[in-house]
């Protein structure tokens, strides 16, 4: 996998990552397909926002309708009709997040299953073997995403799991040309930590190196601090994934300080319930004051929610429990998701990424609701 | 509202009526499009499906958003983003169906919405009002919907109130360049009333002349009796519209009499219900048969559910209650449901008709499911 950086401004780059499946512009924002789907939305849909990879969800696919399956039917990119780059976690994080009685050893992770209780082990191996069976472009190495807070010393041993089962992932990934394996850095708020996890990582050798354990409570504030003292010790020359971030502003500082791929449920899930993300902030369209709004959701938006309909009719859809009301937000936000990542990109390569990113902050006003 | 008539074949015939909106290829299955919507698909998807008209209810508009939102929004056609015909029924129907605490007299009904216990008033020149609100290029007049089965007494005393509403609603009927206004008849299973129903109709003379009261518990037999003693009082240059109608063979069967409009719940609803219909009749994709199933939903068939998917993952869809499923099997009904009116109507223009429909009854053994 090839990683070439096209223009830098700042910490943050822009450039393109090349996969089997075509290349990825970053910054990239992964809209997210948990099981074989982003929701609402058809493939065609998702590609005409712009977005150039997704992500699918280890654990769920191994659930249902499970690797094994996919991998029959031509793996994961013929299954759901996406022909372009796909990223897979390793399952981990929801393991961690939605399975019942899990138990944790050296070897792996057994849990059962949130759908049927049926039991399943998840072990480096094992993660690997499922995303080579997927098919993913980028597979993510197995690994315990600390929990928040977590002591020094809970982290430490958190981290050093991970870092073993990075290294396990590393030797059982099998590598093709175009595909991917990157590590996840731990280590929790401790900047010893997190330097020593890049350490190992680099160590191990990766094709790109993931931020993890963040987006977890923690407040944006935290979390920038951590990458402020953990991308100087990832290798400059590989990709950087930020996973499960964010909000526009998260990912607008995040860029600032070097990440160049993000993957995140908000914009789907807020599409699926009313909210829409626009340059004047948060709406709810479900809010009476759009009734008679005949004005589009967000002037320039190229989005059909935003070039065919007006607010009144998108708040109607919503008020009858059309199933159009989450497919036209979902679309939106996705847009303006990958116009912000376009304006991202393009600011970075005309080295004026500080004045954008000031101007999108201030404007958009992202973390107030309109309404 | 200009109907030229292309072609016959026994009763059958093919056509097309010319409206302010453009042109409805006959015989036409209308899509419906109850709340400005047709659930789970977007406009363009519909369009690409071959349907050249939708179908909107009057009774849900009239309650949310309101008549007079949607025409202070542009109308129906733009609040929904859809440039082509549209039907709307006068609301009677769905008052019968939906409304709580109804009280008929010969003015009109009144009822309280089913969503909120407001109280409405009806009545002809009401529902007259609304469809010129929201822009309608077919408006139909109010009727009362006998019950099935009704006495002779009751299903005459019904019918003659619906006449006496017809005439009203025609007087309220604004007549403009491409608009049009369609009659209903009433009379229950009763020969001599729906004879007397079809002479009072052309007295007072409309656009086109809907056959009502069908579709409602009676049964195919019954239902093609009814058409078949119906149909030769109606004037033969006018369209034909049988209301609510319908599975396919019923429409086979109904072409076959002489009708030329169609409209029903049925390929939308299944859709969302996991229930497709192929030419190999009806098969619900949940079926745990279909969970490894590598074919497409149906070979040959254009829509996207057939073109890019397996069965296997239509299966998945629904059985992770991911909101594709339903959208691509709604858009894969709606297309059978047009390719079934292409087919029709290139059968009538050919004169094979009795051939195409023998075929088609036989191969595709629409009554029984595949599984």
């Amino acid at each position: 996998m090839r990683f070439a950086i096209h223009a830098q401004d700042g910490q943050a780059r822009t450039g393109e990552v090349h996969t089997a499946h075509g290349v990825i512009r970053t910054p990239a924002f992964m809209p997210v397909g948990t099981a074989a789907t982003v929701k609402a939305m058809t493939p065609e849909a998702v590609r005409s926002t712009g977005a150039d990879i997704i992500l699918s969800n280890t654990y769920h696919l191994m659930l249902r309708p499970s690797a094994e399956l996919v991998a029959r039917l031509g793996g994961l990119h013929r299954f759901m009709h996406w022909d372009g780059p796909i990223l897979t976690d390793s399952g981990g994080f929801q393991v961690m997040s939605l399975a019942k009685l899990r138990k944790l050893t050296e070897q792996g992770v057994t849990f059962q299953s949130h759908l049927d209780g049926t039991t399943y082990e998840l072990t480096p191996e094992r993660a690997m073997e499922i995303q080579y069976l997927l098919g993913s472009d980028i597979s993510m190495v197995l690994d315990e995403c600390t929990p928040y807070p977590a002591t020094e010393k809970a982290a430490a041993d958190s981290m050093r799991l991970s870092m073993r089962w990075a290294e396990r992932s590393k030797n059982a990934f099998v590598r093709r040309e175009g595909y991917a394996v990157f590590g996840i850095v731990q280590g929790s708020v401790y900047p010893a930590l997190r330097e020593e996890s890049c350490t190992a990582l680099k160590a191990i050798g990766f094709d790109g190196y993931a931020v993890g354990g963040l987006a977890v409570g923690e407040g944006q504030e935290i979390m920038f601090n951590v990458l402020d003292f953990t991308l100087p010790h990832l290798p400059a020359e590989r990709p950087r994934y930020l996973m499960g971030v964010g909000k526009p502003d998260d990912i607008v500082g995040a860029v600032m300080r070097g990440v160049d791929m993000f993957d995140c449920v908000i914009p789907t899930r807020a599409g699926r319930f009313a909210r829409a993300y626009t340059e004047k902030g948060e709406r709810n369209i479900r809010n009476a004051r759009y009734a008679e709004d005949a004005n589009p959701l967000q002037e320039g938006c190229p989005c059909p929610a935003c070039t065919q309909y007006s607010r009144a009719y998108l708040h109607h859809l919503f008020k009858a429990d059309e199933m159009l009301g989450p497919m036209l937000l979902t679309w939106h936000n996705l847009t303006f998701y990958q116009q912000l990542m376009q304006g991202l990109r393009a600011a970075i390569a005309q080295g004026r990424l500080e004045a954008f990113a000031g101007v999108f902050l201030e404007r958009h006003r992202l973390k107030n609701e309109v309404d």
